[in-house]
């Protein structure tokens, strides 16, 4: 383990206590700052996701120039992804109800990429299968929270190959190996999909200016360890003739065992709480949580509780508290020592349930339409 | 320029004297002996390829293993391809004239792999647009040397990559970098559509075996520059699941300027016959070729003349004397000093004329099945 101190940020590997403010230098990113959330807000009629509104959304590169740009004519589109190893869970959702909350105000396109290939590449453990499996059950929960099948695209790696492969060939002639060495860390042993691989997960960016003829910006929401793909992005697009993206960058959401982030793979299954876990298992692993209470009863009403270290507040904050009202008073309450761990535990879990029955519910729905939103075909054949 | 005594053979560069015993001995690979050329004959119908009996193809992998299966029952399929970096000369003909007289006489598949995406990656000063052009131009001619449309299929890596992919996903994440480094010579600034490239070339291999869901062995003729890149695929192949292909490996073809191998984009234009060169160009090429002649005409006459440091008789042996009978009376002319290189190249240019417009001809044929050849979809989905 590194030292307190120390942290690493990658798309393949994430450790230590991460320091937001010295991962914003690091990375060369900007604050999302109040005025421009005002001007998001504004633009978007007023209101504001909550995931930017709590500050889960807390860093970006050009979002200005891109919101600007849609405040004089210039339409973007959005762009997010998934590497299908195993179901999804919460924290997974939320680069996706992001772009579902932009997608509603902009009416804007959305392009959610399934990265199996890449999966596979990462992973010596899963098979084909199951990845090809995961990608398909991770789409239809992606989709289930309300994109619009007028305006959704989905690239799965391995079926959409034919329409992003063209575009992939000249992005790859323009990352040189000691590029892909440097920014995600590889050595000798990566395998040569790896290597390749950052090529497929820029295409998505220029697909719509190639397939259109014409530059057409795109935002990228997505947790902070997936920036690095998209530095050697914005690196090579004015060489490829394409625009830079802009992207928003969320904070890793902590897992319910409070060490770490939430993962898949990382941490014991009640780390995190899957999207297809049963009820008794949703249950036990909100009452199981690490919180940021105190040892005792007492102790707590005397000195309140730490929410800033706390799961359970993390997921009030991403989107179970819903309204900002609620969220400062479970906020308050906790602080205070007024709301107690087991009262506040309850009260998280009586929306938890219901949102995963809806969800459940519109995860059938979108499964009546998620094979027609794969593109299959390239725009134009070089 | 390396010593004499050095020289350098890799898919991605070639240069020096080629010893081909000490590169059969570096390589590892096996000599193609008289007892296995006559098995060859014997299983041929009793006729051998100019190829194969003037040495051209002079080295193989598992080659015996392969005829005795087909003897006893078990079918082969050949695999060679093309990276269409320009127009086709006669010597990158080599490799496929062996596989349509193999085909011929074994009725057997032919797959052709026309590597687009890699000639982009190797060649930085080449556009998308030539290469695709070139892919195409360059099937034709491959086609019309007689190909079986019934038995011939054709991947073009940017429009088959449907077909490709799904395979190419296993084979890659069983190469590591260091594999590639070490067999290619790469460095940091290698771009990584060329360091995944390989795992493309190695999937024609096992493609078959794919998609008819048992063991079909593969038979690679190829110029002995292209061998490791089916090292890798021999390395990796029990680990798929797949028999490893055997191989038969050409020696290079000298330029006709004397100075190393005919090469579209090495030497100067005159360096080698391009099947589109207008017969005034092939006759100023032959005319200046470089020969093993002496000095004078009596001096040769005495002394007689050189055939092995020929570019001419490189011609003869390789297609344009039509009969061993032939083959032999210009080798033993050259030598004796009876056949001067003027009433030679006259007597070439009577046999090459006729080819290239014979040619020509079959080239329109081709080009009326060749889209259909093109493999666009994959055998399974995974």
């Amino acid at each position: 383990m590194p030292d307190k101190e120390e942290f690493v940020v990658t798309p393949y590997e994430v450790r230590g206590k991460i320091d937001y403010n010295r991962l914003r230098e690091q990375f060369g990113t900007q604050e999302i700052t109040p005025e421009l959330l005002a001007r998001f807000q504004s633009l978007a009629g007023g209101s504001l996701s909550p995931l930017l509104a709590r500050g889960i959304y807390y860093s970006h590169r050009d979002l200005g120039t891109l919101l600007e740009g849609w405040a004089k004519g210039t339409p973007f589109f959005l762009y997010s992804g998934r590497g299908p190893s195993g179901p999804l869970h919460t924290s997974h959702l939320v680069q996706f109800e992001l772009c579902r909350w932009i997608q509603e105000r902009f009416h804007v396109p959305m392009y959610i990429q399934i990265t199996d290939d890449e999966k596979f590449w990462a992973r010596a453990g899963l098979s084909r299968e199951e990845i090809t499996r995961w990608g398909l059950e991770n789409l239809y929960d992606i989709l289930a929270l309300g994109f619009d099948p007028k305006l959704t695209r989905v690239f799965f790696d391995s079926r959409s190959i034919a329409a992003l492969y063209p575009l992939a060939i000249r992005v790859a002639r323009k990352i040189p190996y000691s590029t892909v060495k440097a920014v995600f860390g590889f050595d000798p042993s990566t395998n040569i999909g790896l290597v390749f691989y950052t090529a497929l997960q820029t295409v998505p960016c220029f697909w719509p200016s190639w397939a259109e003829g014409r530059s057409v910006p795109c935002l990228i929401p997505c947790g902070v360890d997936q920036d690095p793909h998209f530095r050697v992005t914005r690196d090579i697009a004015e060489g490829l003739g394409y625009p830079k993206p802009a992207l928003v960058h969320s904070q890793m959401i902590p897992a319910l065992s409070g060490e770490g982030a939430m993962s898949t793979t990382g941490g014991p299954g009640d780390g995190a709480l899957f999207l297809n876990d049963p009820p008794t298992a949703i249950d036990r692993k909100i009452r199981n949580a690490f919180t940021g209470g105190r040892a005792t009863v007492e102790e707590q009403r005397r000195l309140g509780a730490t929410p800033e270290i706390c799961s359970i507040w993390a997921l009030w904050r991403t989107r179970f508290a819903e309204t900002q009202a609620k969220f400062e008073e479970v906020t308050a309450g906790c602080r205070s020592g007024s709301l107690l761990c087991g009262e506040c535990k309850s009260s998280l879990l009586e929306r938890i349930h219901p949102f995963l029955r809806a969800h459940a519910e519109a995860r059938e729905r979108a499964k009546t339409w998620a094979e027609s939103a794969i593109v299959t075909e390239a725009p134009r054949p070089i």
